[in-house]
């Protein structure tokens, strides 16, 4: 049973463990702090494939096929699967599926969907309703420039605080049993839409910063914990500008140093001294791949025992900035710990 | 406790209630078989907003606002939101929760994801680990045909195949307790991608017929029933096409004749003799506003029982036929049950 703890905040008794996961990448990536850490590289951005859209669906398919075996199951295992992507209609995850006898729920929360599908899944899990469930999310940096930004052929400058958006996807399979220790689901938060006013999309740090500290404040005072309780707050991806803001959320509206335990995915992905990255990583697969490829080993070795994962997501379109709207953002949130 | 019935199909001993519902509706829409039943009708084909996005996102939030009032509940009362749209990015219902204080998970299963995110927040009430939780699917015909087809000011002509989509909102509380006779959700099944290489974005209904008749066939061999134990099977959108494929899908695969006991939300909600509809209806609002402003009440009345309810949805973008690719399709389904 899960049991309420507060709005939107949930606690998992039964702890739904992760028994396998996989990160995948392209060359910038595979270059950066995390290299020899991904299952599989592609050094070719296509993927083999004839157009970015269709490379994304290649580089899921191939991060859903390493979590399975790293789960040592196979597709007929999993009862349900979980995911999204920031290319339009959520595509590059339901064409992936297709060729999958794997049931499909896709979920759309833009960066935060990696942690929004994992909080779903565990609840999933631990009603009853099912026994293993997987979770995918992935972004191109192509996919996303084409779609959100300009024709990569046009060779536009970014701006200085635009983030890269990371070519790489992350896995996970969710079990309801596993004899060996894992690290497993606890707890979950849902977060509220958070708007401040930010109208440039390449400010995206900017925007989300108060959607994750809304959601870290939220989850602090609702299960009575602080910083200090948890081994990493993760957050992808807020960035270098992005990550400053949050800090300073937390010192002056509840006096909290989040500096020694915070880190976040886009900061985490690349070298933003010798790669040309803007303020660091960003897109659905940056937090996926660092949660999968460099976090969750980190637990399995013992390293890290209660981790705090907050995805954060701007809920723009490619449009909404040129009518006018300002950039809502959410966090969603999953405690890890390894038990 | 949820129960695994099979891969992917839940039942619910609690049955979380339907403790109120609304739906409401553009111009043509109220003037079809379900004038009057609507919670609200916007003549406005803009609702008001300087753009097409703009007015679905107000669509929804009426849809939400009405739906919180018929469960005699308010913002506060709800634990999470469980919503989509069809617009890039999900952004209507983005914006639309931006201005509420309520938690939002976004759902994308195109004109599945209400079926979809009532299955999910069946299983979040059934687990324990929330009390209410609101559910909203809508569309606009403007908005979708500008993103997806032409510019209206071009004046191009529907093919015959072609669907409208529906400018309409539907939304739902779902919640723990009511000491009321109420609509309760009492199983769920969740979909695979189903591609059987329809290509032509104007033939929706063949795309989504397989992938309807998947789900329906798992859930009658899984649940062990068959169709005369339901009320109503309650498609959404098939229209005339897509109808005709399920029926006879039914008969060849199975011997079962659909015919007496199944009826698709896009022929319900037009009239096709005296409206231009094309085919029927189409669109994530057409199966919501139909399933909250038709069905829900005649269940309410004592009329129907026992309705399976399965989502359909088309899983393309603007830009994935253009690359050649076909159009995957899945259903999710809910039962609901007069208890």
């Amino acid at each position: 049973m899960a049991k309420r703890i507060a709005r939107s905040v949930i606690e998992f008794s039964k702890a739904p463990a992760i028994l396998g996961q996989a990160a995948v990448a392209g060359k910038i990536e595979a270059e950066g702090p995390l290299a020899g850490k991904f299952s599989e590289v592609f050094m070719d951005e296509r993927l083999g494939q004839p157009t970015w859209e269709q490379a994304e669906t290649a580089l899921q398919a191939a991060a859903i096929m390493h979590a399975m075996a790293a789960a040592n199951c196979s597709a007929d295992d999993i009862d349900l699967h979980i995911g999204g992507d920031l290319i339009n209609q959520c595509t590059a995850t339901g064409f992936a599926l297709r060729d999958e006898n794997i049931p499909f729920a896709g979920v759309y929360a833009a960066c935060a969907s990696f942690a929004l599908a994992l909080a779903l899944a565990a609840n999933l899990i631990e009603s009853g309703g099912m026994q293993h469930v997987s979770c995918c999310g992935s972004s191109h940096f192509c996919a996303a420039e084409k779609q959100f930004r300009y024709p990569l052929e046009l060779g536009v400058q970014p701006t200085p605080t635009a983030q890269r958006t990371a070519t790489a996807a992350g896995a996970i399979v969710l079990s309801s049993a596993s004899d060996k220790p894992k690290p497993r689901i606890t707890r979950a938060i849902f977060g509220n839409v958070i708007d401040m006013g930010v109208t440039d999309p390449s400010e995206m740090g900017a925007a989300m910063a108060p959607a994750a500290w809304d959601t870290l404040r939220r989850f602090f005072q609702d299960t009575n914990t602080q910083p200090s309780d948890y081994d990493l707050i993760l957050t992808g991806d807020l960035s270098q500008i992005g990550t400053h803001l949050l800090h300073e959320l937390a010192r002056q509206q509840a006096g909290l140093d989040l500096a020694l335990v915070h880190r976040d995915c886009g900061l985490m992905l690349y070298d933003l001294i010798a790669q040309d990255v803007g303020t660091g990583g960003s897109g659905l697969g940056c937090s996926a791949a660092v949660l999968c490829a460099e976090v969750l080993p980190r637990m399995l070795s013992g390293e890290l025992k209660r981790v705090l994962f907050i995805g954060t997501g701007a809920l723009l379109s490619a449009v909404s900035p040129l009518q006018g709207e300002s950039i809502p953002a959410v966090a969603h949130g999953v405690l890890i710990e390894m038990t």
